[in-house]
């Protein structure tokens, strides 16, 4: 294999927020792959073949990456936010393990702005003490043990980050992990739906538990959650550094 | 109040992750305030004040960069990493609460690569699943807390990362931390120490929990642990996007 992956993330939207060195590996590659939003931020330029595909095929789109690069391209698969987190870099490595004539492959993860940091830094401080972050899916994991995490998370006084926390094919499941958070938190725990983060079109709307309802969430909001000592200042809404 | 404060995050330590709007928002500043290593790396230039200071003076410093932009500054309040992540950020809002006179402050904070996320990236993607991130100092928690929390994250079956897992006024906790993970996970769990992530000194150490002692960390080391089905294909570790 002569030929290199590098898994990037192109943070949530803006493009102040795609670091230096994302963008210096997009101007060398020769192959970009990734979901047709996220494919959709790479300028077209002479050399550089785009690969968009629709979403739920991230095996194939790994697959994809590494027989492109085993054939000797610089390939970049491109994520949005950060390519670690609720993105295609674990595909890729899956990929990888599945398919012993990938062994060898010679691939680069790089950081990018993920959107619950992107969030908390539009409202304030939510994620300023010790936090977890949830995909709220069921696609890959049985609602059962979402459900449980989300006690479990609770108990211990996690302020929360979720990702994916609504869809069309999923309209009912936001709806019970607000009642499991109402139950275990009380009404008055803070709630951040922060929708299409970083963007001009961002929205932030903060309320309580008590005032929260599934329909707030779509598949382009990422939700925060604070803990017990998560408050408001003026307009802003932190977590103080000290216990719980 | 005419100034304004912004509290950025400078990334982990490698220049090609500061994000271009930080560095947008150095090149306009008036003054920078923050700790002695990250103020030291912001190029001095005319017109431009550096304020350093020393570790655990984060209200003080937070008072300061208020006062400043009180008086009509263009303050920029720098961290290392992302600046809501156990950094400046909740110090600015709590001094801003506790002191009136600094109401209708303007606020912006600008997201920044935190170490968790470079260090998962150095080492493949083991934060690809619902994963938390725990400050185990006990400089502003009861260490009961800090061993509570662990164990109930392994029992939710989080991926786990760790920020200031020790340090020469803390030497024995992270022993406790790793006691307490052996008992919930197993020996079989894998662990990586990164230390001075992102820098061309960095290193990484994957090892299992078995293996894991306190001294493979200290106050420059970030520690990820993995989840249940966390594992390595080849020389990265990552974990799968399924279940658990």
């Amino acid at each position: 294999m002569t030929g290199n992956i590098a898994i990037v993330g192109l943070g949530p939207g803006r493009e102040t927020l795609v670091t230096p060195e994302v963008r210096d590996m997009l101007a060398q590659a020769t192959d970009v792959i990734g979901y047709i939003p996220y494919v959709a931020r790479v300028a077209p330029r002479e050399g550089l073949t785009l690969h968009a595909s629709d979403n739920r095929v991230e095996i194939d789109r790994a697959t994809h990456a590494l027989q492109l690069a085993k054939d000797g391209a610089r390939v970049v698969v491109v994520s949005s936010g950060d390519p670690g987190v609720f993105a295609m870099a674990s595909a890729v490595f899956e990929a990888m393990q599945a398919q012993p004539q990938f062994a060898g492959a010679e691939i680069t993860v790089m950081p990018g702005i993920t959107a619950m940091l992107a969030a908390a830094a539009a409202a304030g401080a939510p994620l300023g003490h010790d936090f977890c972050a949830i995909n709220l899916s069921d696609n890959l994991k049985p609602w059962e043990t979402v459900a449980r995490r989300l006690r479990l998370a609770a108990e211990a006084d996690f302020a929360m980050a979720f990702y994916n926390p609504r869809s069309k094919s999923r309209p009912h499941q936001f709806g019970e992990a607000l009642d499991i958070l109402r139950g275990a938190c009380g009404p008055d725990r803070l709630v951040i739906f922060a929708r299409n983060v970083s963007l001009p079109d961002q929205t932030l709307n903060t309320v309580t538990l008590g005032e929260a309802t599934a329909e707030m969430a779509d598949m382009r909001t990422v939700v925060l959650v604070g803990n017990s000592a998560t408050r408001r200042v003026g307009k802003y809404v932190y977590t103080p550094r000290s216990a719980p």
